[in-house]
């Protein structure tokens, strides 16, 4: 893929933000041609969205991995991010876990008739600001509103292309029994984080989301020749599902060892006190790794001179035991089982 | 783009369609796998899906085309065609006007807590069938639950690849002075189907919308080395902002001539009726191609051979005027002044 350009970050701030977004904004007419002109081309500003076409044309070369995310997180502002930067490093990240080099994102917002024109702003700000710090570009885009009460505030769809860097595939089929799972930072993070602002708790000290970009520990691990079999970020369902997930499509059995799991002093705290568990809770910026026994040593080196793996760490590996089973030793030697949460522990976290 | 595959329409029917989406299936446990698992992998059916990974690996050659459509269409059902059928054709369509043949989709799903679990199989299937009739497969998706009352049953993201086909790029950038408008066929349908279906109208025949997808005539005048310099859907707006949106683009004058533009007459009477302008009323299976003026009559005759072009006809043609500027010679003669709507017509016809 081609045409990647390093734009300086343009930021316009005309005195038309005043104002709110109306349904007439998404229809097709001349409010919306000047929301657009205004606002959204300004800011996401590349030499594609110029030339008012319905799509991107890119060039494109080799294996590419296409993903999508709709990002409906509750409240849109949390401590360490916001529903633009969490929908510009979300799609990022799932193109990292196919080993991909984040190139173009497309961006589909659902917004509610009534919503502030300023916060708007904002948050197109926020995802230009977190594309430019992954050198990615917004390239096509499409914006439709909603009449009141019908979405809360605004919705963002992210699809990501990105161009696979490395040799073979990175997916579930290849892990295999003695596979060591690699954990690359603490985990809880952005789920306290966007509960506690949701819900207005006064913790003592704030606790910001991980909501980061992915693609620079994964380049790391696979340029310098780590063995990667699979990749997965530790979003919704957090830790466990993604295990389990990767466990029964492998066909595998993984053994997880709690006291090698990072987990902060004031997450565990959080957690305790809500009634959670942080194997279950979001984070927006942590993936594992199954590696090549040989190279586990090596990739969590790798990864903790990174300041977003600065905790990576061994925390398992992978059995010949019946397929899809996730079981957990304690501190005190004894095994649970570890499944997906069967209902829902926090909604729209992402 | 290779790994197309012309997959069979499955179509399995659990027993399991009764009850309703919970706030759950979007929490990435256990519900949501199940979700997946039992319904919207079947359909969906394809070696990507299967992967279970978080985005979709696809050989890609040379340029190709990227485009993004959110979908919040209200009712979600209604005369030839539905919220899937919509979201996929539109997209396609999209593709279409770039010159490029589609080949993949994304799908985003928004899901309100409470939504029945049939309806969201009845538009799965709908998704599933208009993307076999355009040989496009559905390779990676998302589901996002969201509380009730925060969305209207569902909003669905399509994001398209497809690869160009053909020379020269299809922009308004290209269109100049002599350039010959031509239209596809008749325009106003799916407004005014959708806004039948809304409003419970009891029109005596019942209106129809146009949803189709337009890549096979763009192929037919591409493959037949028809001088096409731009192509636009005339989809939220209708003709008149696609027709000012490339004008103004362009720097061009473009002249219409409105006897020339076929509308039906059961379409012209419901606008009347309504007070609407049918050039602003949205259609979903309709373009304009601006093509160079020695082979607009063959273009036109290749378009009528197909059934969605029926009635396709030479509207206009390019000038050497002011920049933007877009008029229409009534049936007297005398010209009127063409521009975007300010406001909303309809809303939420997409």
């Amino acid at each position: 893929m081609n045409e990647q350009s390093s734009i300086g970050f343009i930021c316009p701030v005309p005195d038309t933000d005043s104002g709110t977004i109306q349904l007439a904004h998404g229809g097709g007419g001349r409010l919306m041609d000047k929301l657009l002109n205004d606002m959204i081309r300004p800011i996401f500003d590349n030499e594609q969205l110029k030339r008012r076409h319905d799509g991107a044309v890119l060039h494109v070369d080799g294996p590419v991995a296409f993903t999508t995310d709709s990002y409906v997180v509750r409240p849109l502002f949390f401590p360490g991010g916001d529903i633009g930067s969490l929908a510009v490093n979300g799609t990022i990240n799932d193109l990292a876990m196919c080993g991909a080099r984040p190139q173009c994102l497309s961006v589909g917002m659902i917004i509610e008739d009534g919503f502030p024109m300023a916060t708007l702003r904002r948050i197109a700000l926020s995802m230009r600001g977190a594309a430019d710090a992954s050198q990615v570009r917004l390239v096509t885009g499409d914006t439709k509103v909603v009449d009141r009460g019908k979405a809360d505030g605004i919705y963002i769809n992210t699809t990501g292309l990105g161009s696979i860097v490395g040799a073979g595939p990175l997916e579930p089929a290849r892990v295999r029994p003695g596979d060591i799972v690699v954990l690359s930072s603490d985990i809880g993070r952005h789920g306290i984080a966007v509960m506690a602002a949701r819900e207005k708790f006064g913790f003592q000290s704030e606790i910001v989301s991980d909501c980061a970009p992915l693609f620079e520990p994964v380049l790391e691990l696979l340029e310098n020749d780590i063995e990667v079999h699979c990749l997965r970020d530790l979003t919704r369902g957090g830790l466990a599902s993604a295990v389990v997930e990767i466990a029964e499509t492998a066909g595998v059995s993984i053994v997880l060892h709690e006291h090698a799991i990072p987990v902060r002093s004031d997450i565990s705290a959080a957690c305790e006190l809500l009634g959670l568990d942080p194997f279950h809770v979001a984070n927006e910026g942590r993936f594992i790794a199954l590696v090549a026994p040989s190279d586990a040593d090596r990739a969590v080196g790798l990864l903790r001179q990174l300041s977003t793996c600065s905790s990576a760490a061994i925390i398992g590996s992978v059995e010949d035991g019946p397929s899809g089973r996730v079981s957990c030793y304690g501190p005190l030697g004894v095994a649970r089982s570890v499944d997906m949460l069967s209902g829902e522990q926090l909604p729209r976290i992402c």
